[in-house]
């Protein structure tokens, strides 16, 4: 049988680690480390000649060195001869920019896709992107792992009476859904809208929310404005307590300033994206994807080892 | 008659003004800036429906960042409808990884081709690639332009007398060949080898540079080390004064104070790469690579209008 490798570079070794050990197989030896001039250079320190080879790398910040880390990894995996390459995105850099918002706009999410596939990666593996239409960017299959399952379990374990689960925008209803139902909960959604050109947004309420403790989800959070201004609204609304969630912690700019003073009570995330020490305060929860990918992984290889018989 | 339109990014804004003054038309209105987690936003600014575009951005450091916008950049041009999308890349960084020195080692220089023409770039300009056969990595007509006319010229123009021009080592004698024609001088080399392995190397002189003017020449310095160390055993070895010059100065790490340090008199470089602030020392003089890629890049676009002529 092909042997199952676990690589990884810099975007985030600890989750490789967990995820390698969830597989029970050492992480493989490799480094991405940098020359004099900030080039990125890869040293792969041992065979994966005939090997089915994961490599983890979210794409988040600095997303340009991780994005590049990522390629030339697989370029030096194509030209070793691994047998199958296997990327493990578990946040997907330059998702939201998926489409033509405005005229000249690039499609970065797509070239990101050609880029990863251009590289030499014959499979995908991500999570919750920003939209589902990405998978179609690849020709290669992808694999889309939701974070919803491991979220509403620690709500549930929670033990929270009376919930509401709201999406802060129209885009996030269905996610919401999902998550409502793993609660058996109603949705209600944020309908943020301008009423006249140069007025201010009103946060308009859609559903019943007065006395219930409201769970926003996301997909990302990135400056957490959108999120925190939902908060602080449904708090205004009547809502008992407010938590909130999301997969990929972006949190960039102001967003832990924003968090802590916000009416957020909890604000629950996975480490798909490693937090930065400093990011780090009591009213963040960090649930960890590691099983989830390591059993994708396990499967992945289950089916390229089966496929092989076929070949 | 398709327009020619000369845009830039953030790598080398100063080159792509003057080469934009030099041809005579104004800098495209574009900008390449950051969303708030450091991804890379390109703002095009005007139509470029149906133009012959030219995007200038040398691929020093940040290279990642700057590759990145390039992509990016010509993502959006070609979702915009440019008649033809002409990348010029003064410095193509990831050059010296262009083939596998070590078992398993990746061929960066090979990725970024496929990685520039997955983007949709055409055609590409560059100057002095570390090896020419990095032109065979592309799929698209690459003008490969040279760096020694402007060297040269300088030199020229300083009337030194007596001179030999060296090659730091024995990958660079075609290109102190070239420097020398032009300057009607003999050629010497610096024959680096270690007699014994863990004994120290010795800079053997091949060539007669007693009492002579000595011009070493090579494509890069990046840390400066081998040209510091050339230009002090030529000294010592009866040289009368030392010059050096290269196309591309990258001037990492220690590169300034080894310079500075050494009995280097004068060090000629071109605009390829901007010299950051604290970079410019006494030592440094900086030729323009302006005159050449605006001559190179009417050449090209009169190319295209011709050829529209048999289209
Ligand atoms: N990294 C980013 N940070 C903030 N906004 C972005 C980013 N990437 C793309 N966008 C913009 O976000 C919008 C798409 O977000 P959405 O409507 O939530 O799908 C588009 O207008 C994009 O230009
Ligand atoms: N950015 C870089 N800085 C220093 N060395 C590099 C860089 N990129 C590649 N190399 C190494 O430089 C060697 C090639 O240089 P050369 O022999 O001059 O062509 C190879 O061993 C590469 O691994």
């Amino acid at each position: 049988d092909p042997k199952l490798k676990v690589f990884t570079c810099n975007a985030n070794p600890e989750l490789a680690k967990e995820i390698a050990e969830h597989i029970g197989v050492p992480l493989g030896n490799a480094q991405a480390v940098q020359f004099s001039d900030g080039e990125c250079q890869i040293k792969l320190n041992e065979s994966v000649r005939g090997c089915d080879v994961f490599v983890i790398q979210p794409t988040s910040a600095p997303v340009n060195e991780h994005l590049m880390e990522l390629l030339v990894m697989v370029d030096a995996l194509k030209r070793a001869s691994a047998k199958s390459i296997n990327v493990v995105i578990p946040y997907y850099g330059y998702a939201r920019q998926d489409r033509k918002a405005r005229a000249r706009d690039p499609i970065t999410a797509k070239l990101v896709a050609n880029l990863i596939e251009t590289a030499g990666a014959q499979r995908v593996i991500t999570m919750d992107l920003h939209a589902t239409q990405i998978q179609g960017f690849f020709d290669i299959p992808v694999d889309h792992l939701l974070g919803v399952p491991i979220l509403a379990k620690h709500f549930a374990e929670k033990g929270l009476q009376d919930i509401v689960v709201v999406s802060p925008d129209h885009g996030g209803v269905t996610r919401a859904r999902k998550l409502a139902e793993r609660l058996e909960a109603p949705i209600a959604i944020i309908d943020k809208r301008r009423p006249e050109p140069n007025v201010a947004e009103v946060m308009n309420i859609v559903g019943h929310i007065e006395g219930k403790t409201a769970i926003i989800i996301d997909d990302i959070i990135d400056t957490a404005g959108t999120i925190t201004l939902a908060a602080n609204a449904l708090v205004e609304a009547g809502a008992r307590e407010v938590y909130a969630c999301c997969t990929h912690p972006v949190l960039s700019g102001p967003a832990i300033e924003r968090i802590t003073n916000s009416k957020i009570k909890e604000l629950i995330v996975t480490n798909s994206i490693p937090l930065k020490e400093e990011k780090i305060t009591d009213k963040i929860t960090v649930l960890s994807v590691a099983p989830i990918i390591g059993e994708a992984i396990i499967r992945v290889h289950e089916e390229l080892s089966v496929s092989k018989l076929f070949d």
